[in-house]
């Protein structure tokens, strides 16, 4: 039997910062392989994807990951090597160890024990791992779906393993985030002297009523789990500089996240209305960074509540916090979707960690989410 | 005699970009003195200031004025050197041609032959130079006038040579500026993702309905002559750009510009009132850059309205508009301020110019201002 900590180890010492994979989809690849999975290796741009599927119909669930981890930041800063992992007083460090090559080796163990297990289980139990989840995520799972869509492939359950327990493993479940839209606004003026204010048409001053009013607004107050929708201007600038000329220009940067209250397109026609209201000359750019998903109470919470309350002794929180992951790329596509995963507290920070006791519940953890949904 | 051209080129040819006086001085003093005046060289700091006096006691009539000029810009996109005056079709070119070598090189010539008409005339008729009024005028006119206070020098009258005209020599006569109050706003917030805005507190969202108010503020309706009092925002800036980010603190450049309605000190009290109101974490740095100044009707008003439409043809237009100038700094002494000067169209720009048959009618303005208060 192979040790999941072993093989998230082998996964760790592959400096695999987005969008490289450093070869982490080939070493599982090949494992699932021999364990009987049939692998198709997606290239996509600078990005590498892995599908690898056992059985076959429905239904589908899919166990989604990705092999590509944040950078290191400065390596003086790490207690030991980022990328050389290593065991002290029970906790794994390394860049990836939560973040989420640990929830990845535990899944490719986790799907080997259960089709040993059960080789002949009814439907598909299938991986999909990719390198831009932490980048750009437009060469990953965004663009798999897509392929997926065409393809008409069908998939009902993904367990995603994003590093969602809080304190313990098993004390979150994630069962959707809120959506995430951006925009960069830019308010025109004429530019002038501060001196002769009627010969100008200051930006900053004609914004000023409209910006205070998006700060101000309430949006909703939540969705059944959701936090309420929330908009943050992150960015403001105007001027030259100088303390005596009246700006031609401001601009500003915001940003939404939202719950299933919205969608985008109902967001951005209540904002353009409202800059409107305020007889403003502006160009207003939006990228919908990521719809809500949303999975409301059936088969894949009711099991998952069960399995994670046997590992944290207590039913966990159902939450839809956070920013955004892949599972937003999957949901669309039909599938109902959860995020289960070992402790965030350290992850994208230095001396990243996972607690190697933890890391060894969790192949056992994801088989039952397998077994109950697949056996 | 020494014709006013002459003297105005031999003063442009002279690269007295602030604060370098480049001879002027030296010049001036040298003809003033050999028409009776004395002469006192004050250099402070970088800068040189002149004090030239002819007579003694009350009434004092000072003529203000500075050699320095701001820099040319860009050479080539003038049609001639801006440091070799060039008449082209009764226009003389150069830098200060205008702002304000033609005025000071008037200056001299009507001292001259006022006091060689009028040797033995009452009170004390004074130039007053510096090459630091375009830069940070503190060692310039601010300094000098802190000199004159602890000296006692009483000051009646003074006649700035700005260029105040606009499109005529002698349309328009400036009987005071508005004050200038800048201040730098901080206001401070929590920095954090805006994934979590409760973790967070957002200084563009606290300070945007104070920006609002202070932008919307009417201040008053104007005083006598003054424009109303007017606040413009210049800068802002907050953000780290990137996106996701809610930044830790905004920062906030704005500047007043105010009638003698208001002073310094009421305007700070009343926009650190309304900032506490908004119960914003702030903090606030005042530059009072000049207070305003204003000669109501009197002598000197009715003097220059009556010598000023002998040249305009019709009385001139009684202004308070504008920026700053050094008349900002004599005023407090107790002494009427009025300015009169050429054609302002081009100051500042490439080709800098004043209409040779302009200049050579400013002497004899200056001296019928001079004539009609001390002979």
């Amino acid at each position: 039997m192979n040790d999941v900590v072993e093989l998230a180890c082998e996964l760790i010492s592959r400096p695999s910062v987005t969008p490289e994979d450093a070869g982490c989809q080939r070493l599982l690849a090949k494992r699932l392989q021999a364990a009987g999975f049939a692998c198709e290796h997606l290239r996509l741009g600078e990005v590498d994807n892995l599908w690898a599927t056992y059985g076959s119909g429905a239904p589908v669930l899919v166990l989604l990951g990705h092999t590509d981890v944040v950078p290191s930041g400065p390596l003086e800063a790490w207690t030991s090597d980022p990328f050389r992992p290593e065991v002290r007083d029970g906790v794994l460090y390394g860049r990836g160890a939560a973040d989420m090559k640990g929830s990845v080796a535990a899944f490719v163990v986790a799907a080997e024990q259960f089709v040993a297990a059960h080789p002949d289980h009814p439907g598909t139990l299938a991986v999909l791992l990719t390198s831009d989840e932490e980048g750009d995520a437009i060469d990953g799972v965004r663009h798999v779906a897509q392929i997926f869509r065409e393809r008409g492939q069908r998939i009902d359950w993904c367990i995603t393993g994003e590093p969602s327990s809080t304190a313990k493993l098993g004390d979150l479940l994630r069962v959707g985030r809120r959506g995430s839209l951006s925009a960069k606004l830019r308010v025109k003026g004429v530019q002038g002297h501060v001196a002769y204010p009627e010969k100008a048409r200051n930006p900053i001053h004609l914004a000023a009523p409209a910006l205070a009013e998006l700060a101000a607004r309430h949006w909703d107050d939540g969705y059944e789990s959701f936090p309420p929708t929330s908009l943050q201007i992150s960015n403001i600038t105007a001027g030259t500089g100088a303390g005596n000329v009246i700006p031609g220009e401001l601009q500003v940067m915001f940003n939404l996240r939202y719950n299933p209250h919205w969608d985008a397109a109902r967001l951005e026609a209540e904002i353009t209305a409202l800059l409107d209201r305020h007889a403003l000359d502006f160009e207003l750019h939006w990228h919908r960074s990521g719809e809500p998903f949303y999975t409301p109470e059936g088969r894949l919470r009711s099991v998952a509540r069960e399995v994670l309350a046997g590992f944290a002794g207590v039913p966990p929180q159902e939450s839809t916090g956070g920013g955004t992951s892949d599972a937003r790329f999957i949901a669309p596509l039909g599938a109902q979707c959860i995020e289960v995963g070992p402790v965030n507290a350290s992850i994208h920070q230095v001396d990243e960690n996972v607690r190697v006791d933890e890391l060894r519940a969790l192949p056992d953890l994801y088989r039952q989410l397998i077994g109950k949904l697949l056996a």
